[in-house]
Formats: C-alpha cells, sequence, structure tokens
C-alpha cells in the first residue's frame, strides 16, 4: 500500500505540469470567493429564519407545507434564475391528533424520582425541576409517532421494558406480552463517533417496533426518542406497519422519561393509559420546488442538489432540512451571484415528503427518466446545518480518487471527510431506482458535525435558534463548492 | 518537496517492521478504550455542570473563585490522584462596581430603529423586539472591561465612531476627538474560517483602545463587543493602560448596539453618559489547583496539561474555560481508570488568573524552575468544549513530523489538524520564560471547532447549557489518547 503511494507522488511530483497547477490555482481562487461571499453576505441564514419563524413545521399534506412551497417558489423567483417550478407530486398526509396523553399510575413512581435524579448526572437542575413537575401529575412527555394508528379512546397496558430484539423475543415466547404496552429501551450507543451510526443501530424501534411487539399480542408501543441527549422532548418519526399483523398505536417517549419508566418497572408493576387520536387522511398534491440555472456547454446533462423541504410537526423544521433547503439554494445564489457560467444544468431541488415516503423524490426522477434528462452528479444536504466536514460519496473508485484529488482545495475550509456510503434519501432513485437514467452517477451527502445533530432531530427543539449562522453558511459554501469542482471536471 | 515525501514513504514502506505495527495496534486499541471510556462514563460533563450551577463565574481574586478552588481541591482529591496540591499565587482583583450605567440621548434614534432592522438581517424577531424595548429606554446593553477605571460618578461626551486605527489617526489629528467618546467598530473579519483569527485582527480595540483613544483627548471608549454574533450581549475582556496616557474609562457594547450606534451617529449627534464604578483592589492570595500521577519510568520528567480556571465575570465560565480544565482532569482520571500506567509524571493543572494576568502560569512555571522539574511536553485547553478538531504545535520540524505520524490513530476520532502555532498563554512560561528549564519543549494546543465560540466568550452567555455534552467528551478523550502517545513516544 505505501509502496504504491510513494510511487503515486513520485510521478506526480515529476510528471506536475504548469497547465494543472494554473488550473489548480484557478480553482482555489474560486472556491475562496465562494466562501468569502457565504461568509460576507450568506443569504441561506436569513432565508431560513424567514421559513422557521414564518410557517414553522412542514409536515407532508399540512397547510402549513403548502403555504411554505409557495413561499419557496417566490423566494427562488426573486433571485432570478433562469426557471423556478414547483413540480407536482402526490404526499401522504398523516395528521397528528388533538389528544395526545400518556399517563402512568405508580406509587413508587415519585419514591424513585429521586434515585433517577441521583444517578443522571447529566441532568441540570432546570430540567430536573420541571421533570418532577410533569411527572406528579403523571402525565409524561411523548407524542405518536408519524403513521401510527389512533387508540379509539383511552387504552390500558402494564409496562414492558425491552433492550433488545432477543429480549423482546424471549419475553413473547413466554406469553408475557400478551396485552402489554412495550417500551423500546435501547439508548444510541455513544461509543459510536458519527451519530448517525448510533441512530442506524437503533432506529428499527421506532419504525419496526410496533409490529414486532404486535406479533406477540402487546396493545402498544412506546419507543425512547431517537436521541443522544438525556431530556425531555420526544423525538418522533417514520413508523411502518407489517400488512400481516395488528396495527397497535405507537409513541415515542423522551428518553429522561424511558430511564425512569425502566428503572421503576423493574420492581414494580406500572399501569399506561393512552389516548392518541392521530389519523391517516387521503392522500393530497404537493410540489417539490426546482430552481435552475442553464448550463452553456451541456445544458442536457444535469448535476442536481437539495435537501427536503418537509419536516416532521415537532419543532420549525430548522436543521432537519430546512438547513439543507437553504444550503442548496443558497450555492446557487453563491454561483450566479459570482458571475460563474455553468457548463452543466445545475438544479437547486427541494424535495418533498422525504420523511414518511420519499414520494418527492421519486416524482423528481420519474420525471427526469421520462424527460431523458441525464445527471451526471447529484448532492444531498439532510444531516443539518452544523460545521460541514465533508462528504459521504456513492461513488466507483475512479470518482473516489477524482473527489478525493480535490481535498487540498477544500482542506483549509475544514472539509477532510470523503468517506465511501450512502449519499441520501432523496437523491438515491436517480441513480439506483428502477428508472434511473443514469447507474454510474457520481452522488454526494454532506457531511457536518454530527454530534448535536439528535439533540434536535424530530423535537420540538428543532428550531431556528438552534442553528448558528457560521457554520451555516460554511455548508453552503462547501456544497458550492464541491458543485462548482464537479461542473468543472465531469464530462 | 512532493520528492522528499515520496522518499520518505518508500523507505517507510520498505523499512516498516512488524514490531512497529504491533506498537500501533497496542495504541490504536487503547485509544480506543479511552474515547469508549469517556463517552460511555465521562465525568466532564457532570463536573462542569457542578463548578458552574455550584459556583458560576470565578474572576480573579473573588469571593466565588476561592470557593471554587476549594470545590476542585476536593473533587480532584476524590479521585485518589497520587497528589492534589493547592499552589499559591497571588493574583490582581478587579472588582466590577454595582453602577454600571450607559445612556444615550438622541430624537432621531427611535426612528433610525426601523432602519437598523431592515438591513440587520439575521437578528431574529424575539431579539429585535427586546432591541427595540431596551433602546426605547435609552440605557444601552454595555459593561465595563476588565482593568477599566470607573468614571467617578456621570460622564458625558459626544459619540465618534471609528472603524480602524487610520481612522482614529486622522480623525485625533485633526482635534476631533477632544472631549468625545470613541466607538471602535471594527467587525470580525467573517471570512476567516477560524474565528480566533478574527478575534486576533479586532482584539487590539479592546486591549488598546482606551490609551489609543485618550492620546487624542477622548474621555471614554466603548469597544464593539469581540464577537461573530449579531448579538444583544456585552463581551468583556481585559484592557491595558499605556503609563504615559491618561487613564479613561472603559465598556463593551453589544454587536447590535455597535452596529446601531454607527448607523445613527454617521448623521446625528449622540450624547451618551457613562457611570462606572468598577476598581482595582490589592491583590490576593489565590491558587492553582495541581493533581499529579507519579511516573514509574522516568518519574521526575513531566507532562503538564491543563486550562485556566479563573474566568470573566459575565456567565459562568463554561466554554471559556470551565471546559479545558474539565478537560484536563478527565484526562487524567480517563487513564487512571483504564489501569494506565505512566512512564512520565502526568499533572493536570488548573491555572488562576490567565484573563487577566496568567500570574497562576507563572508561579507554576517558576516553581517548576525552582524544583528542577524536567517539562518534555505540556497541553492547553483554551478554546471551549466544542467538538475537537487536531492540535495547534508549538515545535520544531522533528517534532511536528512524531506528531503528524500519529493522525492515523487520531483520524477515526475526527482529529485532522496539526497546525503549527502557540499552544497557549499557560503553558508558554514554562518553554518561552525567562526561567525556563526546557526551552526545546513540545506544546500543543487543543482545537475545537471555532465557530460558535465567540458567541459564548466573555458574555453572560457562557454558561453550561451551552456546553454539549458529547462534544466536551470528545474533546476530553481527545487530550487523553495525545498524553498517552507524548508519554509512550517521548524520552
Amino acid at each position: 500500500m505505501k509502496m504504491n503511494i510513494a510511487i503515486f507522488l513520485f510521478i506526480a511530483a515529476v510528471s506536475g505540469t504548469s497547465g494543472i497547477n494554473a488550473q489548480r490555482t484557478d480553482d482555489s481562487l474560486f472556491i475562496r470567493r465562494i466562501y468569502d461571499e457565504a461568509m460576507m453576505n450568506g443569504h441561506a441564514y436569513k432565508r431560513l429564519e424567514e421559513l422557521c419563524k414564518g410557517y414553522g413545521s412542514r409536515l407532508s399534506g399540512s397547510d402549513q407545507a403548502e403555504r411554505a412551497v409557495v413561499w419557496a417558489g417566490n423566494m427562488l423567483r426573486s433571485y432570478d434564475f433562469d426557471t423556478v417550478v414547483l413540480q407536482p407530486c402526490m404526499v401522504p398526509r398523516w395528521q397528528r391528533g388533538q389528544t395526545e396523553v400518556l399517563k402512568v399510575s405508580s406509587p413508587l413512581l415519585n419514591k424513585r424520582l429521586k434515585q433517577f435524579n441521583d444517578t443522571a448526572g447529566w441532568a441540570c437542575e432546570a430540567l430536573e425541576e420541571r421533570y418532577r413537575k410533569e411527572a406528579a401529575s403523571y402525565t409524561l412527555p411523548a407524542c405518536a409517532l408519524g403513521g401510527s394508528v389512533g387508540t379509539n379512546g383511552p387504552i390500558t397496558g402494564i409496562l414492558r421494558v425491552v433492550h433488545n430484539q432477543a429480549e423482546l423475543d424471549m419475553l413473547g415466547k413466554a406469553g408475557k406480552l400478551k396485552g402489554t404496552m412495550v417500551l423500546f429501551n435501547e439508548p444510541f450507543d455513544e461509543k459510536k463517533i458519527s451519530t448517525f451510526s448510533a441512530y442506524g443501530g437503533c432506529v428499527y424501534q421506532r419504525v419496526n417496533g410496533a409490529s414486532l411487539a404486535a406479533r406477540y399480542g402487546a396493545v402498544a408501543v412506546l419507543v425512547r426518542s431517537m436521541s443522544n441527549s438525556c431530556d425531555l422532548h420526544p423525538h418522533t418519526g417514520v413508523m411502518h406497519y407489517e400488512d400481516s399483523l395488528p396495527k397497535i398505536p405507537a409513541m415515542a417517549v423522551a428518553t429522561s422519561v424511558a430511564n425512569t419508566l425502566a428503572a421503576v418497572a423493574h420492581d414494580s408493576r406500572l399501569l399506561l393509559t393512552m389516548n392518541i387520536d392521530c389519523q391517516t387522511l387521503p392522500d393530497r398534491l404537493s410540489h417539490n420546488v426546482i430552481a435552475e440555472e442553464r448550463g452553456t456547454e451541456k445544458p442536457e446533462r444535469f448535476i442536481a442538489f437539495g435537501g427536503h423541504f418537509d419536516s416532521w410537526d415537532q419543532g420549525e423544521g430548522a436543521h432537519d432540512d430546512g438547513a439543507g433547503c437553504m444550503h442548496a439554494f443558497e450555492a446557487l445564489r453563491l454561483l450566479k451571484t459570482l458571475g460563474y457560467t455553468p457548463r452543466h444544468s445545475l438544479r437547486c431541488v427541494f424535495w418533498m415528503n422525504e420523511e414518511n415516503g420519499a414520494r418527492g423524490a421519486a416524482a423528481y426522477a420519474a420525471e427526469a427518466a421520462k424527460n431523458g434528462e441525464f445527471h451526471v452528479a447529484a448532492l444531498e444536504s439532510d444531516r443539518g446545518g452544523f460545521t460541514p466536514r465533508g462528504f459521504s460519496l456513492d461513488a466507483d473508485e475512479t470518482q473516489m480518487a477524482l473527489v478525493r484529488n480535490w481535498a487540498p482545495l477544500l482542506a483549509p475550509y475544514g472539509i477532510h471527510l470523503f468517506e465511501k456510503g450512502g449519499a441520501g434519501v432523496d437523491v438515491a432513485p436517480l441513480k439506483h431506482g428502477l428508472n434511473s437514467i443514469n447507474k454510474e452517477m457520481l452522488q454526494l451527502g454532506l457531511i457536518p458535525d454530527s454530534q448535536r445533530y439528535f439533540d434536535y432531530h424530530h423535537a420540538e427543539t428543532d428550531v431556528f435558534e438552534s442553528v448558528n449562522r457560521r457554520e451555516l453558511h460554511l455548508g453552503a459554501a462547501t456544497l458550492a463548492a464541491m458543485i462548482y469542482l464537479l461542473d468543472q471536471n465531469l464530462d
């Protein structure tokens, strides 16, 4: 391995031409201009504020989402991009109900609260105080998972806690889950440096927990929130039912509550009462929002980049994924403002319905295939508006080498990760879908620092104030720099 | 250059032995254990909470600082380190007064507020609302700079705004600063990716502004807060007087206020009234707090690492520099908990008085010299508790190469920066001081992500809640891993 690197560097040193060096200098100077404009005059942060504060959350099929789509179209039109279109797609429409209650009864609960407080070292005092108050009333911070059926009036069940699937199967096969409410309580593996890896290891509880427990006769499930933080916010998210099994209701509970319930349930029978009236309505018409700058050399070849415009209904969808949409919009604005003439056609896309269906991504890919729009590359930003660190590449070895060769150009801006991996849910159909028009397409997902992402993810804390202006603008500039390099170097 | 690298890699490839590879595997495994323990069972976050919430800010010479020193000694003793000592040092004692008022009178001010709000795009609504309220009462968010003299009752002056030293000199030489209050309003250069670079370019205003303006007859100075964010918090910090010039009072004003004052002053004479009764009291006895694990092979050779325990009196000194102290304590705890037997003596130091005198650092270096304690390396963490990115090395080329050779061991944890630069104010005297015992010492400063640092720096926002548990614990583990590598590899 080292020998190969040595030989490569040796050849590079000997064969380097002034033409290549001049190109690299030009690239370096232009990328500097991109970052300068983003950091001095960036538009992403103020547009994100307008979106979050003016429209709030944007659950697929909600009136709020539709109003925000209109705003996005008008906002993009104000920049005089070559074209701005709303691309229709039908989206599912799950709706949280007016009633959303989870109660617990146990004489032991208050006594055990002190023990919880003694062991949960990192909970700050204010948080503990709020917790005591809420727990004393026996109403727990919880919310329905997206896609859950309602309870059709209050239902009750004894709490059973499981920490992994083996435990679930053991209890289930022993008949101990019949008529119970099962709490899935496997915490994030804090040892994983990327919090997305920890999420990946736990999210089966949220997505499949209801059907896993229904198989053994449970009447409802609670799922420990998908978060690294010990807090009081339930984190919602999508869940699915297996068709062959009873559909039982599912709620997320805050991580601190999951800890406490698990501790108390260990030596006390807890009776839970759940009452939620969420429902799934008929599909509704919605839209992807697309802005395009036409390519000069190869207008029929596309580079698409974007985030998803829908969000969950907790918080304001600021990091997930208002940030990604604003990254993409700002990348297009930066290139236009700097007078850049793209070789390929550049498309900024706000995909609709990533959270619970990815119908927008499917519609975009189908339309691209229908129109024969050959995509040479696609980029997605759906990991929050934090300091950018690099890219996850869905790429072959030649493409990996090409992109890694640009590392020195991006290093001054803290970009150092070029990992092989998935690029994102919304760009994937363009490459891997049944009617993909280019299965060799280079796809990239922006990787921001992940440490805080799941503090906010799908929770009421995912609001504009949780986004830092500089971190957001660095992300937009990084996306723009990568689009520029792709546009310059791809055929 | 590339030729040299090629030859080096070639030799490395040919001469690599299985012994070296085995060592690297051992290192890799042990570093994994360090991070695992930090992320699963880290103590830094809960100890930081105790410090911040139990004692608050820790201005040198304050009663709060002294109480916190006692806590720190007891806290460290509870871990059964080989020795824990309080090392005496005299510290200066500047004290903020009870009175701290900056008022402005102008009939135009309210009218201009709307214009400010229209242009300051990134200020969120809530912030603007609060601003309107405060501005309407004509009392501006401002605080005395550390070291400032008091006003001895209310003083007044017409506002003059300058944006750089040339502008100051021009106005001063034209006699236009006599009797005025000068606002130094040079903003951070947002183009700089490291916010510390932007700080470095602006901080002269805060440190030297009073004397620079006094030279031209100004009666007081205001300094735009050293921050990237457009907010309402004055950010304090140290300032110095030149002995030969009149000592005039100095206050920091919030960045949003500096923007507004500058806009209004452009076409309107603003009369300011300042009243502050801060003062400097006689020096007071304080202490560095030191915990040590004795080396087994070379106990007379030391690796020191730490942060500074004092803070400014706004906020709780959470990022600056409670985080650095907790990094250092946790690094020592991690190594001890994992059963590591250090070759060198390892010293965790909480230095006192970094903010306005660095007397603790001087006392530590003097004591080390007196006792002939040869330091082979020193590490400092004083850039906040954010996601760690690497190290700034005060090192010669051989040392740089040594440390960079460890990059692959730290890359899995997101550590990628190994830059030549300063290590920190508190370790510097050990190497560069008059009585340094080792002028070839390797010194390292931890580099966390810098984007948010100056949102909190020296302001009321620097509280425990602004620190993320995982980011803090990653920093502690990174420090511990570097100490381990130094201990294993240095003579």
